[in-house]
């Protein structure tokens, strides 16, 4: 037991991280059942698409589950509205002031978590009154903070300034990762990209393929004039180079980024056009497995690793 | 005993980064006489300077220390030279390519390292015969690697590619720091920013309290068309984002860069117009210290934090 296991009722202080077009009620479901917190990612849901898989994940798992909650959502009202409808215990929000939605959301009994990418976020969001926070460094995929800090700094920072539990997110993906982010400070951590390339997530098995075939260094961190996001360099992220050569304006961005390019790229599997989000540690993911291996697997080498300490 | 401290005969695994501006004979026999490995700097030094940094580091320190240099040197036939002339044992190389000097040094009966930022830049040292790797990741102050990958998704990809010892570089600066890097493959530690603010550094007094006194998210890697670099965002950082607001070409940059702006930021302490290269993790740097302190605090920390494992 630790504070997060406590915290969510779970056995292993794994967060599946909220990801759109990828962690629909199979994923959260899947995370949950093998001991640790499995999300579902609402982002990318309309609000009878997250209802149906609030519904169906509660019949997938007898576990604790949660809903992440991008808080910019055009319906968020709709949204909230559902998550206390259907009794929905946890919430992660993200992308948007803690402030605003927090006291609503814990008047209805959730254990709400805020993620930040920095400290200054990390105590807003304690003020606010959340239960835990999630500090994601740069090397995470998808959208991203505009300070660039890295999991490895961000971790100790967070970790000196808030006293609520802190969940380490960014460039995790294994056992030994997951016991250096908790050496930093961590009480628990956040994966995305790993869960991505499992069995049980929504995405397209092109884009799962993709995951496991980037190399290193096949990520860069664009768009950062609109919101900084993580993509795999392909055609499309080449393109928007390209278009940078000629010094675009924000709207030139968006023209180009026209709409639905990440479900074209993670849902279709358009490697191509498509927006591909994914960590920098996707470098270090050669396979794709079903969850419960996964989770097995970054167990026993957290405990491998705790018995295997450096010495000199 | 570890392959790193057997590898230089040194009592802890923590080698100081060859800082320009900062790491001169003072800092680097420091580090040396408190069980690490200091490196003097090439990188700012005029080759009879350099000689002479060499003649008094033999002076103050009895034990091991090494020579850091950057391959992109104008005088570099006559740096390698004088490392031979003064029978310098350990040499640091960066910013070039591995096979350029790696056999020349080895024949001269010295334990060669090369500066890295990824597994591909890490095996084609291997390859031209270096005794170990520093992989420094994108947190690092100073000069950086253009893949952007963090110190914490770095050091993994490159441990599962290389078969010689492997120092983490970039965003460590405590004693949790380095059992984090170590929990993830690394051998030992090199660490920067944590000495730029050390009593012994030869930085002006200014740079170093800007060091302590600036905040998380105080620094950008920038000038990413000449050679990245990692600033702290003073006047002349945000002259450079004016700058670039115009579309610039790389003569125009080079133009606003100058000459000796680093010079002027750390040597000279001009904190305006000078270039103060720094780490991610100063914003965990909060106080000036002698270097023996310093590294009696890290050690202190790393064995508590091997007592204090994360449980649950």
């Amino acid at each position: 037991m630790n504070t997060i296991t406590q915290l969510f009722k779970i056995q292993y202080p794994i967060i599946q991280g909220g990801m759109i077009w990828n962690s629909g009620y199979k994923l959260a479901a899947a995370v949950s059942n093998a001991g640790g917190l499995g999300l579902i990612g609402a982002g990318s849901m309309y609000p009878d698409v997250l209802r149906s898989h609030i519904q169906k994940c509660k019949k997938a798992t007898a576990k604790p589950f949660g809903v992440n909650v991008p808080m910019l959502y055009p319906n968020i009202q709709e949204i909230m509205d559902i998550l206390v409808e259907e009794e929905v215990k946890i919430v992660f929000t993200s992308a948007g002031n803690p402030k605003t939605w927090t006291s609503f959301l814990k008047e209805q009994g959730m254990t709400v978590v805020h993620v930040v990418s920095s400290s200054k976020f990390a105590l807003k969001a304690q003020e606010a009154g959340v239960d835990a926070v999630v500090a994601e460094g740069f090397e995470a995929g998808g959208h991203n903070g505009r300070e660039e800090t890295t999991t490895l700094t961000l971790i100790p920072m967070v970790k000196a300034q808030i006293n609520i539990p802190l969940i380490a997110a960014g460039g995790v993906a294994t056992g030994r990762g997951m016991l250096a982010v908790m050496v930093l400070g961590a009480d628990g951590v956040q994966m995305g990209s790993r869960f991505a390339a499992s069995d049980e997530s929504s995405s397209h098995a092109d884009f799962k393929n993709a995951i496991i075939e980037m190399e290193e260094g096949g990520t860069h961190l664009t768009l950062k004039e609109l919101a900084p996001v993580r993509l795999i360099k392909n055609k499309f992220y080449n393109d928007l180079q390209e278009l940078y050569m000629k010094s675009p304006t924000k709207e030139d961005l968006v023209a180009l980024l026209g709409r639905a390019r990440a479900k074209r790229g993670m849902f279709e599997g358009d490697l191509v056009e498509g927006e591909l989000e994914i960590g920098q540690i996707a470098g270090l993911i050669n396979e794709i497995k079903p969850v419960k291996e996964i989770i097995e697997e970054i167990i026993n080498e957290f405990e491998q690793a705790k018995r295997e300490l450096p010495e000199f």
